[in-house]
């Protein structure tokens, strides 16, 4: 039997790009705060994408037991993204000012972007198994003067983005290259996502073309 | 003053990416068949994505002249791109079967995207500046099983595009990584593009924030 899938954020873009390959999904987001214990960034996003999927596993499952059920057939995807630089965590800027400190330290050199992914399965018996990894991309930003860089923080793009730019928007403009999955950029490493619900044998019939391991397609 | 742009290239991709950087352009395409002479797919992209601004550009010159008049303020945009493996060229798919024997090359290991661009400039006195050159991505597709690229030429996402594959479709599943610009792969190296034409002075106003060489933002 597949599962359903429930992608736990509220991001219109990673909704976009698991669209994107063909999954179908619902999405439910969780109201619990995440706060992190980890250190470096790779460890922190897959902190934040586990808490993100479990808060939601956690409410999902105390449904089905109030059903006097269990929770079955189910893959939860956390993820959770952000942009590195000399070791500084760049989040959303707080304001127009705070996204122009972030781009004047994002041009003229590279960075890297991490998104953390978890993915919480329970089969049919209701045992769970859980992928937990984070994935980072190397992006490279041309020169940009002070005047580029207030002209493209008036067009509002950067204020709810990690880093104060969108690489999906008019920022592409300004990437001179990357090395590394894209989508991870935008939000989510799409492939290996999709890789991982192949190998739970979760991914979609219809999708980019799969053959689920132990599913018939 | 600002020039007008023009846009050689009925590929729908093409323009949503420039749009996406704040361009605005018209689109016109020649009808006139092109044909390559270079031997390298770097060369060959540039000699084509020329070849497409020029047959352009000067159709709209004897439009000019025609009515007295000089072709002026005007920028032409030529783009083609190829997908290449083991120095064979991939264009379009003839077929399903082909596109099958394609993905089957591609699948597992890198090949590289080029993209060959020209920016034709004629400016306020009618004096032409040519901007030519080729962008390469390299991209690195994960292992299918038949099964798997079966599938996804049912989808017939394969069969308009090169290497019979696109990377901002369902086959973002398969992209492990890739090196160098993304914008490359689906069809126009935006970056590069833009700041071609911010060189010109003939980038618009109100795009990613840019400052032109000669003329107030």
């Amino acid at each position: 039997m597949g599962r359903r899938i429930i992608l736990a954020s509220a991001s219109p873009r990673r909704r976009e790009l698991l669209s994107q390959v063909g999954v179908e999904f619902a999405v439910r987001v969780s109201e619990q705060e995440e706060r992190y214990e980890s250190s470096t960034p790779e460890e922190i996003v897959k902190e934040l994408a586990l808490m993100k999927a479990e808060h939601v596993a956690s409410e999902l499952e105390a449904e089905e037991r109030q059903k006097g059920g269990l929770l079955r057939d189910t893959v939860v995807i956390g993820a959770d993204t952000v942009v590195v630089l000399d070791g500084d965590i760049l989040g959303k800027p707080a304001d127009e000012e705070d996204a122009v400190r972030m781009l004047t330290r994002l041009q003229g050199r590279a960075h890297w972007v991490y998104t953390g992914a978890a993915v919480l399965d329970m089969d049919g018996e209701g045992q769970r198994k859980t992928a937990n990894y984070a994935v980072g991309t190397k992006v490279f930003v041309h020169g940009m003067t002070e005047e580029e860089i207030r002209a493209y923080v008036r067009t509002k793009e950067p204020l709810d983005k990690a880093g104060a730019y969108g690489i999906q928007g008019r920022f592409a403009a300004w990437i001179d290259r990357i090395e590394g999955d894209y989508y991870n950029v935008v939000g989510l490493p799409v492939s290996a996502v999709y890789r991982t619900l192949q190998e739970l044998g979760a991914c979609p019939a219809g999708g980019a073309g799969c053959s689920c391991k132990d599913e018939a397609v």
